[in-house]
């Protein structure tokens, strides 16, 4: 019969065997990266943040990375968004500032499970296109089963001189997800605790340039799990976008070195 | 800010909202299932099983589901492949017999998320194609990234007759998943318990018929997440194919009445 | 080497070899069909149908397939959705009346390219949701890369009895479609031809109900081969909708008894 | 009523307006081509080789692009596997040399249009993955719904020196496509002409490496149109498999500038 070896790292299913626990690095060879930021009302996406933290500007980031040659998945590949506001912890023993993730869209359930149950990042699946580029526009569109509800353009890029570049050549990039894990049979939680996971950037090539995003809200029939996640983003105003950013390079992340925040 | 209401149901992301907890059934309205099974080696079978169990017979139970008209997606549907085993818990409070998920394939996210970080149910994804039926012959096929794994095939199929199909009107699908949380930053579990999910058919029309699978082992590079899995089940020898069966009927499935197994 | 055989019939790529010329139809086993129709201006639509007919009514069609076991797929399946117009030719030889394709969306590459180079079917390509089916209601939507374009709902069904039925047992299908193969290295046509392809549906179940359909006009950089295409149906006034119809049954086409219209 | 206009060209579906004729060409911009060639059975390879030409080598070259930033596409993107053999056209007119094209899967449906109604070059769908890196492997396969039959792997790359790089800064690809439209009712050809398609790479880079490929023949039921396709090319038998090239550039191609070969 199986028996679980306490020494040992699983992932459901469980009982074809574990792994040894490892504390490395996983990295993602090949990054394009678009970065987009604005600030919104501070009271509504406060609504939001759970009340251990507090949120260090009324900032909503929402961020596009179309991942390849990612070393765990053997060299496989996904898109992401990434939708995030800036948060400070301070407990009893960890202080830190890191990106809340508000969601993560993704177009492949492989790292949405891990990213769920290993470290609380909220992932979701949608439909996300490769980056199109046409004559200095670069774009893509977010669908749940046919229904678009998200469009993102960045255009008038200008590169980053050699200096800029070398002053930016790591950029830090942790986050802090909530794992929830429900009761079985009942409301409430079996598991419920904010996390920490550090990640970071090295940076090859970036580009400034302007942003556009554009939010369709979907009906309960078009997406009954998704659809109040889309409208509160959706409601959230966008009182000033900030300067967008491309991004190409390599991301490295370690949920072994990840930590549940105290 | 946000802050949790320990009545409520919360699936990640959280801070968007939780439901009250209902215990009700979701239905499943319209669903073609395709059922085979067979013996194999004892031994080797109960290797995967958690000694938790007695393995009722040494029997792997092989079902392909098309779900269509799901109440709690919105009427969206997906296609799933079940592998199982048939064990019996015996523990201070619990006496069930039922099937243990070896591992469930599904095409959706979705329904993924839900069975694992609610019932425990070891759900991971592939591309499946719908029923292909031509001539008498029904069949299908499971891919991870453009690599084929499993194919099964369904073929002189019989109709059941009045009574019989009187007699099966709903059939028992009881599930046994083991629920696993990995702990953040070390080895071991945060979460490991045995899960009872009830749940049923009923059936409408079934077909006694001749089935056919044929496992492709995948390797690391093709499938670094579940080569293991398919090489695990592809081992097990198939001593004698029972008769397959293919039902159409309608599924009941109720999460909120799942418990943990004591 | 590889010499064409006159009496045969070929596919790109004809070199590895044709099939026998033989007049039999080809039966779609089980369909789905949500069919919409609503009046418009004559005009407008008459802009869109060549002078080689006339239009007998200023209505536009769209239909929705689901089509599963296509025996010529060896029992595949996929979804369609065809805009049309009825018209009427009178040449020098053929009188008939019949659907003038002005376009249809499929959701696989196999029944395009059959359908437009064997008999002139102006079929292109979209994603094409399955029918969702919640409390009744009965959608669908269509994407092009991400980015939603029609989406079609179809509710309070009521049943036809018996007797209507029996009336409209066989339902005729025929089509018109264009087909236009472009001169190489200059303006102009090499083959410009319209083509008539008789098809009919045995109707199993039908209902009468609403129905409801929204356009979303695309960019050209959404969409730079249908974005005309789409624009110029959304344009086109819906001035009075008709009573929808939803029917299940099988269809029987025949592409060897097609034939160019004179 | 809609009235063809001989001065421009049309796609179907052409009622809804044609573009002028221009003799542009257009850019791939982003282009990842992995080019594998091996000797084979001279007899065997003519088998597919219309009788127009001479096979100038017993070749068969396989070569696999990952397309993005397309502009024709407004910056979409597709993957391709070309299948051709090197032959020579000696006409009344043209005498030329380029690769015959046996084959080309491909994963979008809008440039198999194009290319087969426009050039005849014969293109089918197929699901290709993007490349997986992975530790100096890179890897792809391609499968018809859900059954995989082909298998790309290259290896060991050595990148060319600048030197080479500089010699071979414009690679010219130009193909010959059998152009073939069928009689409707009726076996024969309405069309059927040999084209003759320029095109040329510019390289940026290019490494010489191992390659490997795994063809799996595929059963009518799974893939009734491409089954004798696979098979055909299975069956040719790998003599020598000459050294493997990987080349990272930019594709230029001009359909207005095809010829039908005299």
């Amino acid at each position: 019969m199986f028996r679980f070896d306490e020494n040992k790292c699983y992932k459901m299913p469980a009982h074809f065997g574990g792994n040894d626990y490892v504390v490395a690095s996983t990295r993602y060879h090949d990054t394009v990266n678009l970065s987009f930021s604005y600030s919104t009302d501070r009271a509504m996406l406060e609504a939001y943040i759970p009340e251990a933290f507090t949120l260090v500007r009324p900032e909503v980031s929402v961020g596009f990375s179309q991942c390849r040659g990612i070393d765990w998945m053997a060299g496989s590949y996904y898109n992401l968004v990434m939708v995030s506001a800036p948060v400070r912890f301070d407990g009893a023993r960890d202080h830190v500032e890191a990106s809340y993730v508000l969601v993560i869209w993704e177009n492949k359930t492989t790292p949405i499970l891990s990213g769920r149950e290993e470290t609380g990042i909220p992932k979701v699946f949608s439909d996300i296109e490769d980056l199109h580029v046409f004559e200095g526009q670069y774009f893509t569109s977010l669908s749940f089963e046919g229904n678009t509800f998200l469009a993102l353009h960045f255009s008038e890029a200008v590169p980053f001189g050699e200096q800029e570049l070398e002053a930016m050549k790591t950029v830090p990039m942790d986050m802090i997800g909530w794992r929830y894990i429900p009761k079985v049979g009942g409301p409430g939680a079996e598991l419920s605790q904010p996390i920490f996971f550090p990640q970071y950037c090295e940076v090859k090539r970036a580009w400034r340039g302007k942003g556009a995003l554009r939010w369709t809200e979907l009906s309960w029939l078009q997406s009954p799990m998704q659809a109040h996640i889309i409208k509160a983003l959706a409601d959230l105003p966008i009182l000033e976008m900030n300067e967008a950013l491309m991004i190409e390079g390599e991301a490295v992340m370690s949920a072994p070195m990840a930590r549940v925040l105290e």
